[in-house]
């Protein structure tokens, strides 16, 4: 099998780390704008070769699109014009609505899968690619019914054979939970960060107070603005209600607070503490997937 | 020597572990007001025996009072009256004004050490407690020209052979400090966890759209509110500052969404970005206290 990898980051690097040890005889091309991204890429051994996008999609069986989701949104119409028939390509954007929009109406949008897998981390680059990076995640899949029946097939056994549970959404749906449970946190990590930078000019005192409770909550404020900025405008419209309930909630604990009101404070944390037994699902799932990924282990899945 | 541990939860245990392995001779009292924890602590082995506070403190030669921080204010003045007058008291508290006020005047001011150790985990009682938890972490000692000579020296041998380094603050600093570093980290974190619970009724959705990110960013809302509702209480006058700074950021960051303004948008996570470089600093101190406490390590370190 041909296979073509666009965007050599932590998302797509991490799909060719499993895809080769996978399927061992595949042929792997990537695409990368970047060119140090794409000789790290090929220094890692993640791809086989680095081919210009054209060339690349048009001899692929499968094309994996793993770029910002505005570069999806812009290179995908023209990924489906050149591709061969046969051929399913797949992203793994964090915002469905729009990159779906884009496509409505292609000839070939049988064979595309809006996807969108959960997973990943803070860091970004070719050597950021995790093995593994997917094993029991869960992929979500929008407008499966758009999708060609050989396509949609062959996305779900990339899925299932990476360790991944399938999961089917609407594109607003996906957009609209995915502003709560992703992209808001993204935003009160980010504007946490830049907050205590403001005030402590002084980073050893950040560096003396900061315990793991800081570096924990303020993790995601290491993440990459070339990739979130994009996520955050095309989702700005659930973002910003997001947002909105999300300050509206700060501002009533602020005014708790201001009026010395303990009892109130304190049911806010309890049942905020309500989150401790979705957590530990959420921790489960990632422990499990501890495990480095094995062939044998994911051919019995299949 | 003999220990009296105040507070048999998570700050409270981990010292009694630790002092264990360390003063193998001691003798290591502990009080707490929940029977329960009490007898867990005992069940445990991290006391050896459960007295009541007047008992626990007249004997002792050292007092760890790790307990909720309107209980430090509260037992301290009535702890400083009954300890002889050799008996060194360190407290554990996450806020100093108002701890330090309540006893400034106390004829035994100089036997108590106004201690925080930057030091915990987002769990509590005395199965929370960690062997280690305290190595390779700081260790703030505030108004330490009000302790008398030999209690501040009491207090510096403990936490240096518990491995943790030392740094003087005045007791506003501190407080205004850790309102940022760590008070609002608490508070960003519980409000987005009921923001989510909130919108997501259904936890189901939590769940599979959840990643670690999401993990990260909320782990700090399983905290318990027994313990924070008091310190977010006695130290609201800076908290309320920090927390409206980060209001007025997220505030800004939704009107550049609003505004569709992405390089604004951009240009703020750029500047977010720069926190890598001090959690870096914080992984490391982590990492490096990974590996257990051992006595002759710390022997070496005495």
């Amino acid at each position: 099998m041909k296979i073509t990898i666009v965007g050599l980051g932590l998302i797509g690097g991490s799909y060719a780390k499993d895809l080769r040890k996978l399927w061992a005889t595949s042929q792997i091309m990537g695409v990368d704008s970047n060119a140090e991204h794409a000789r790290q890429a090929v220094d890692l051994g993640l791809v086989d070769t680095v081919l210009d996008l054209d060339a690349a999609c048009s001899i692929a069986d499968l094309v994996i699109v793993a770029v910002p989701v505005n570069v999806v949104q812009r290179l995908l119409p023209g990924i489906l014009d050149i591709i061969q028939e046969h051929t399913t390509v797949i992203d793994a954007g964090s915002t469905k609505v729009m990159i779906c929009d884009v496509i409505r109406f292609h000839k070939k949008r049988g064979r595309f899968i809006a996807a969108h897998p959960i997973a990943g981390t803070e860091n970004s680059g070719p050597s950021a690619a995790i093995e593994g990076l997917f094993k029991k995640k869960v992929s979500i899949i929008c407008e499966a019914e758009k999708s060609s029946e050989d396509a949609l097939a062959a996305a779900k056994n990339l899925f299932t054979s990476l360790g991944m549970r399938i999961t089917f959404m609407e594109p607003r749906e996906h957009d609209k939970h995915v502003a709560y449970v992703s992209h808001l946190s993204h935003v009160s990590s980010f504007l946490l960060g830049q907050t205590v930078l403001d005030i402590e000019g002084n980073e050893k005192n950040i560096f003396n107070l900061a315990g793991s409770g800081f570096a924990s909550t303020v993790r995601l404020a290491k993440s990459s603005p070339e990739m979130w900025a994009p996520i955050f405008e095309q989702n700005s419209y659930y973002l910003k209600q997001a947002l909105e309930e999300y300050i509206e909630h700060l501002q009533k604990f602020h005014r708790h607070l201001v009026r010395n009101e303990t009892q109130e404070v304190k049911s806010i944390m309890q049942r905020a503490n309500e989150i401790r037994r979705v957590l530990e699902g959420i921790e489960l799932k990632d422990k499990e997937s501890d495990t480095p990924i094995s062939k044998e282990k994911i051919t019995t899945e299949e």
